[in-house]
This record gives structure tokens, sequence and C-alpha cells, in this order.
């Protein structure tokens, strides 16, 4: 087998990385034949718990598992690392509003981008602990890492998006190609049914009720991640899981013809998104594995009032971390 | 794609559960062109969590999956399945006795013997839910479905055992073969390395400290359960998912040459073993699908007398749960 690949996991006693570890170990993200380092970053007071995780790990006698490392040290989880997956956050505590939230995060997320800086020269940043857009901009602008190596996660509203539709539409999730959700990974995030296709169709020519594509369809994937919590108790983390392999994946495979993902990149200036900011924009992968932003698509007036929304969500947020940005 | 295997899986809003369903439904186990139905069993308290996974599942789009049920009623779980994973069992209440949880969840298991009456004429069952060996005992006595469909998994002992000896010798887990763990799924089990191998060459000749082989190595597989506990502060999920998912698959690739598995399948009397028990022993698949307990190997009077007080446990629990066989 080849050198392994080496992955860092943050958060690695969280529950979204106790969906994800498995996975990965089994060669399900790359390949059967490609061995995976994985060093596990988590607090002081989880060192004990992500042991739990790793002897777990090893009971599962994975032939693609190479090793495993534990630190709580982000420079030794970072060090020579191919991908890193920042799962890890402070969790929302009562009474604590967004811009709490962003706060209490950024300093984490100074320390990582400047700790990525000993990662291997192919390095890959995804974002996946929330806020995560932000979070993404404070470990990017902290970092010397290029700015096109860094993304965060739409890929489970993109997921859940597409799943409504072929719900809707009575067809295969298969059948939805051209989802992209735009803007933040917030309930502010828009859904883009107006350049989405089912079975290659304009997804308004097969449902063709734009008051439920408008607000139901909108909110339901805006609400969702509520609405998991209403239902199991905990939120969601194999789904979420889920979606970071997908996400993930989607970035080392090039996109199907005239296809695209959502993916949360540093912005170009497109669509009046802000240069610099991350956000979640309809993204193609090249066939040498690099990433270009999906331009020309038009938007209607009341779906780039949508955008603009979310856009303000983020500029908004990158004011309160504005001090974090170099 | 072809029709649906129908897999029905009980405990569903249960931890291990939370750990298979996505591995299944993501076309891990029966491959990426075999489209998946979930029929999910649960308690009718947990009713609401297993509906916010069926959310996460929906959320996942996951190609392979091609519908979920969601139903407290073991016959609705049942109808028409191709397999049935009965995860779910009580667990054991502080100051409960290993007897006392055989007992609970006696009842549970007659009556999901009998439900499985109504599934696919191709039906295989594999009992997760602990005690799973007599679990399994009393579903196979209850039910009209062949005594060779049924077994319980003997498999997360079996990856523990191949993983403690890889790292004690240095070695990859692909290069252990032959691991054969004997009796029942308890801290009594017997993980076998006097016939095991590595890199084709007897464990004893390679790794020669034989007590290190006889205490160490065979408590610390028969413990391996509590110190995760201690650990994480919970048990054993997503390393019990993974070896549910590596039993099934033994069970349905043939066997590779000259090597076994672990599984507790009905005894056919063979090292002693009363013919009719669900015992763990060394088991090949051939190549039509079915098993085969590997016979003719020799265990040393020592083995012997580890695997007698692992046959003398089976025997007393069968004797607990006597009124339950038919």
């Amino acid at each position: 087998m080849s050198n392994p690949i080496r992955v860092a996991v943050t958060g690695a006693a969280g529950q979204i990385a106790y969906s994800i570890l498995f996975r990965i170990a089994s060669g399900q993200l790359f390949g059967k034949d490609r061995p995976v380092h994985l060093n596990l970053l988590e607090i002081p007071p989880a060192m004990n718990a992500v042991a739990g995780v790793a002897m777990e790990l090893e009971d599962c006698a994975f032939p693609t598992l190479a090793g495993i490392t534990l630190t709580d040290q982000a420079e030794v989880a970072f060090d020579g690392i191919n991908w890193a997956l920042l799962i890890g956050s402070r969790p929302r505590g009562p009474g604590m509003e967004r811009a709490d939230l962003i706060k209490i995060n950024g300093p984490i997320f100074v320390g990582q981008g400047k700790a990525l800086n000993r990662s291997a020269s192919d390095v890959r940043i995804m974002v996946v602990g929330n806020p995560c857009n932000s979070n993404c901009l404070i470990a990017m602008n902290n970092s010397d890492v290029p700015n096109d190596r860094f993304s965060a996660m739409m890929r489970l509203d993109q997921n859940r998006a597409k799943a409504l539709l072929a719900t809707k539409s009575n067809n295969p999730v298969t059948a939805i190609s051209n989802l992209a959700v735009w803007g933040n990974h917030s309930n502010k995030q828009y859904p883009d049914f107006e350049n989405a296709r089912i079975n290659g169709r304009p997804v308004t020519e097969v449902i063709t009720d734009l008051p439920w594509l408008q607000t139901t369809f909108v909110t339901t994937v805006q609400e969702r991640g509520a609405d998991i919590i209403k239902a199991r108790g905990l939120s969601s983390a194999a789904s979420a899981a889920n979606a970071a392999l997908d996400h993930v994946t989607s970035l080392f495979q090039p996109t199907a013809d005239k296809d695209w993902i959502s993916a949360a990149i540093c912005s170009n200036g497109a669509y009046g998104a802000d240069a610099g900011l991350i956000c979640g924009l309809p993204v193609r992968t090249r066939a040498d594995g690099t990433q270009e932003i999906v331009e020309g698509l038009t938007l209607s007036p009341w779906a780039q009032g949508q955008f603009n929304t979310v856009l303000d969500e983020l500029r908004a947020e990158r004011e309160v971390v504005k001090d974090l940005l170099k």
C-alpha cells in the first residue's frame, strides 16, 4: 500500500467525530488501498474519552488504519497533515447569541490557523465546527496556507435540499442536480431551487408550486437542524459526518459534467459576495483537483434578496471577529 | 438498480444502530449498486427519537437508500425482510446479575422469533443485543426459520484479538488469520491463539511469551468492553457496529482459502459443544453462501479447559431460559 494520508480531526471525542472517524478509518473516504493515519485533537478534559475512541478504532482491525496520534496540542495534531477536518467548536450555551458564539470560538481558530502552518504542502482544510463560515475565515486569515485550501461545510444543507426536492417530486435523490446553497451555514442560508434541476429539467418546471418552493422548501432546509434536535433530543451528528465525507470527496474528485456542488470557499467577488469572505457558492472541482466558482448563474430579484440577507449576516459576523483577522 | 434488499434493525434509536445505519444506507455493506430498504424497530417511547434518526438518514441523500419504515411492531419490521439485525436488548441495570439480564430479555426474543416467520424465504438473522448467544438461542427456538439462518456476534471479540496480536507482534492486522473466539460473547470467552496465525505462522512461534498469551492476551480481550466503558464513559458502539458489518459480510462472502472467522452459530455437536447451542466456533462460508463449522482443530488441554468453562456458562444460560425454548 502507498504512504498513509495524514488526517487531523478536531473535536475528536465529540458526536460528529464519532460518526466520521470509523468511516474514514474503514477506507470509505480515501479508498481501500490508501492507508490513513489519524491525528485526533481534543481539549485536555476530553483526552480520556478520545483514548476510548482510539481503543474502539483499534478494535475494528481496519486494514486501512495505519496509526492514531492523540494530542491536545494543535501543533502536534497538524504536523505534516494532508487534510484537516476542524469539527470541534464550543457549542452555544443557554441564552447565548450567535455573536457570542462567534466571539468565544474565534481564539480557537486563530490558534489552529497558525498551527496549520506545520501541515504538509498539499494540505486541505475543511471547517465543520459552527459557526463554520466565520471559524474558517479566522483560521484562513491566521495561516500562511493559501486561501484556496480552506472551505466550510454547506453540504449538509445541499443534501437536505436534494432529499426534500426528491421526496416532493417523487424522484430518487440522484435525479436532483445543480443544487447550490448560497451564503452562510445558518438559518439565513438560501437553498437555490431556481438553478437546480430534476432529471435535467429546471425544478420550477417540475414542481410548479412556487409558493411551496419559496416558503416551505426554503424554511424546511433552513430549520432542519432545529427539527432534528426536536426529534432526537440531540443535534445532527451522523448526517453532518456524512456530509463532511461528501464534501471532502467532492473536493478531490472532479465534478460531473455540467453539475456543481455547494461549498463555502473564499469568494473572488462573484455575485457580489465580498472577496475574501467564506461564502456558500456553486463550486466545481476541476480535473486537477482545484476548485472554481461557477459564475454567470442568474438569480431572480427574489432570490437575490435572499442572498443579500445572508450576505449581510456573513458581513456582520466578519465585523464581530475583525480584530482576529490579520 | 436491482430490487432493494430489506433489512430490519431493532433497537434502531440506540447507539449501535446509530453507528451502523448510516454505513448500511451508504452502500458500504451490500454494495453501491444494491438499494436498501430499512425497517427500523423500536419500543413506543423511542419512536420520536427513531423518527429523528430517519430524518438524518434522509438528510444524507444516499443514492442506495430506497426507503425507511418505522414501527414498534416486530411483525411489521420483519415482514418480507432478507436480513434481521437484532441489536436492541434491555441493558443491564444496577445490581442486575447476568441471569436476570437473560430472563428480562427472553420474552423480547420469543416474540421476535415468532415474528421472523413473516420474513423472506432467504432471511438471515444476526443477534447483537446482549446476551447475544442466549437471545439468539431463544429467537431460533421460537421461529420456523431454519436454524442455519441464525447467528450471534463474536466478531468484535475476533477483531479485538486480531488487533492485540498485531500490535504485540508489530504487524499489520491483515497479517493475523485463523482467529476463532470460542463459546460465549461474555468475559468467559476463549480467544484462541493456539490455532491463530501471524503471516501464516502459528502465533506461538511468533509470540513466544506463552504466559502473556495465556493471561494478558486472553483477559485483555475478555475485559475489553469494560475497559472501553472506563475510558469513554459509554459502552462500545461504533466498534460493535463495525463488527456487525464485518460479520454480515463474512456470512455472504466466501471465506478466504484456509482461513476462518468467528461466529456463534447453531452447534452440530463438534468439539463437545452441545448440538443446538448458539456457540462461538471457527466458521467458514462456502461458495454457495452457507456456513460450515471448521472441524478437526486441536485444542491443548489448557485451551480445552478454557472452552469447557465458557461452555458451562452457555449451558447455565440455557437452563435459565429453558421455559422459553420450544
